[in-house]
């Protein structure tokens, strides 16, 4: 029997929920403090289990879908209406932090946690959910398989023939996992949901550096990969005059320079980056040959990742000196708004707690990106040290930890009982 | 008993040279026409007896100082007088060619035997040299080294004391080596030399681009090599606002840019490469946090050289924005300057022959540049296919290796009987 109700916020147990961060933690802890899980491991499906151990103790129920993603349920008042929904993943990437995706499910199951703890009815169900294989790109060069595939069953065929460095399939891996996985319920892919809210750590510095415990997500920038190829010709670095060289890395470099320039942007909202850049033959003495370089270029705005990117490869033809040159759009995705009740529901919640914040875009992707096609989506940003994350020195505090907790089940309080 | 004195640039056979470098080609052949022959291996030893066969078979005599330098010796009438020497390098690059070192061993060789079949006497001794390990930078970091070592023995411990990648030393490579060589008569180092001229391909373009069968060599250029780092940050390309970015490449873009600015020479006389450039982590989303690249700098005048070489550290220093830089000078030569008897001769020789020629400089280094501390010096070029070598690709006219060592013999045979 429900006991009288309680504060909400004041029932989110910021300790209860630090503990279960560092529990998890250890399911492919790493020496250095960081956790490799990657997708489909044995240590991806123990952390589901460990999260699954809390569920029952809970008494929270919990179902799986075809592509294992998890959803644990703390039941309202009509059983019948979509739920309300929160989460992010479980896996990480290779020799990744403590924080990444985990922040999301944990908070949110501490939000079910503390829903019970407060004694409080809800209308809808709250569900807190795990999605699978979020962090599938470092092995299958594709991230979110498990929200891309709830959204859009359609991609489960064409996602689940991608082959990893060696040679398995999406397909393989998942249903090795499955074979593992503790047996649940069904729940079908898009079944309804009533709005989604993710929390996450933010990935960069914009929070900490500007004193912010909560960041209010506006959007998911849109983004455009190109790889630039430059085809020179390599030749002895003493014995070639400049006249007759077709040095690819001089033309790598004016190229770059130029798109640097181009890219600038003062309000500094363009986010422009050469992550790679390979030289061949690479040899001190030897003049480059040959040189690969990629762009990663996001925006939030669809006009401006158009206008802007469709130049890359003008610049790269102007500038590409006596070298042969060839652009290729390796991806391109489109930015995901995110307005209406959900960022309205993460202010009032944020301002009511009276937490510093700010409204931020994110330039990562995340699952959320999906879940928008099918229903009212926001996310909330906590800080984390230094910007740092994909890395074993991820880092976040307890009390910003805890402070995003506490807004995310404000918000999903509100959402759960609001009629829309 | 020799017969009537005949011309000698008539007696230089081409077809007899030429089936010398293709029989020679298949010590160490690869099957895409190259060679694999590297210093002190089975494949080097091999080509040495083949040379020496060659030499046994015409009468030659033949000595070996303790670095398994090759003299082998066509005797003058004044035995006792310092002969005059041509020579180059029998080993090659991995996956190197056919024409590398090995035209200048060949064209002494050839014009030993032009004498002979010229019935020509020369008042000093003529002798072809294979000077070892000149390739040796490949495995062991440093090239030249028996040349070196002939030129300055004080150098024989440090250099056989370092390290391949494999862990040997140059000691244990030598000492395998000479257990299977054949057994020669003792030559010392620094035994006295006339005078030198090394017969080699240009490894450049710009004889054959200028319609220029003879390079007469004026110089060795003076080179500095510099290591470029640069200690940025790495953070995710999504999340990371301009302002907050430590980005090592887009740092070293900048100085590159800058120093290739400053490095401009109308002229065309300097040589400036960055060959490699490595960044870490290099991944496309990822903000590179370190990034280190090469400088290989070249130039004819000491002069040059010191003023330009010493502003890579200013350029760096100034261009370096939000990271960290340190600038390393990882080697230095000085220029080697050839003038004097050799180059006359080189000259008379070719204008006698009616050869199109120009003077021109290398920007690679060669044994010469050793063996002139000893002795007046100079170097004959021929042109190689497209500048390219250092590779299985690499070739040469038999027509220019035959103009080449005619106009080597002719300078072999005024040196040798001239007073000085």
């Amino acid at each position: 029997m429900p006991g009288p109700q309680k504060n909400l916020a004041a029932s989110v147990n910021g300790s209860r929920l630090w503990d279960r961060h560092m529990a998890m933690a250890e399911v492919g802890g790493t020496p250095r403090g960081g956790v490799h899980r990657l997708p489909f491991s044995a240590e991806d499906t123990a952390s589901r289990r460990l999260l699954l151990s809390w569920a029952e103790a809970r008494g929270f129920s919990a179902q799986m879908d075809d592509f294992a993603n998890i959803f644990v349920r703390r039941a309202g008042l009509d059983e019948a209406a979509p739920p309300v929904m929160s989460g992010s993943h479980l896996d990480t990437q290779p020799l990744g932090g403590k924080f990444d995706g985990v922040f999301g499910v944990l908070a949110a199951f501490e939000a079910l946690e503390a829903l019970e703890d407060a004694c409080v009815q809800t209308k809808r169900s709250v569900e807190a959910v795990v999605w699978s294989a979020e962090e599938a790109d470092a092995g299958f060069g594709i991230g979110c398989l498990g929200s891309q595939v709830y959204a859009d069953p359609t991609k489960l065929l064409p996602l689940s023939q991608i082959v990893d460095n060696k040679g398995t399939t999406v397909r393989e891996a998942l249903e090795r996992m499955l074979r593992d996985h503790p047996k649940l319920p069904r729940r079908d892919f898009r079944a309804p949901i009533s709005s989604y809210v993710e929390a996450h750590i933010e990935q960069g510095p914009a929070l900490e550096s500007g004193g912010h415990t909560i960041g209010i997500v506006t959007a998911i920038h849109g983004q455009r990969w190109f790889e630039v190829e430059l085809f020179g010709e390599a030749g002895h670095a003493g014995n070639f005059p400049e006249k007759l060289r077709r040095d690819a890395l001089l033309a790598a470099v004016q190229i770059i320079a130029e798109l640097r320039a181009l890219f600038y942007d003062p309000s500094d909202i363009v986010r422009f980056t050469i992550g790679r850049l390979e030289v061949d033959p690479n040899a001190l003495a030897v003049i480059p040959g040959y040189v690969s370089f990629t762009i990663d270029f996001r925006h939030p705005d669809e006009e401006v990742l158009s206008e802007l990117g469709d130049k890359v490869a003008v610049v790269a033809a102007k500038n590409r000196g006596p070298c042969e040159v060839k652009v290729s759009e390796i991806r391109r995705s489109r930015t995901t708004p995110f307005a209406g009740i959900v960022p309205k529901a993460i202010l009032a919640a944020t301002t009511n707690l009276r937490l510093p914040y700010c409204h931020i875009a994110s330039g990562a992707g995340h699952d959320a990106r999906y879940i928008a096609e099918l229903c009212p989506t926001g996310m909330i940003f906590i800080p984390c040290w230094r910007g740092i994350s994909h890395n074993e020195l991820e880092n976040a505090s307890p009390n910003d930890v805890a402070a995003g907790a506490r807004v995310l089940a404000e918000t999903l309080l509100v959402l759960a009982n609001c009629e829309f």
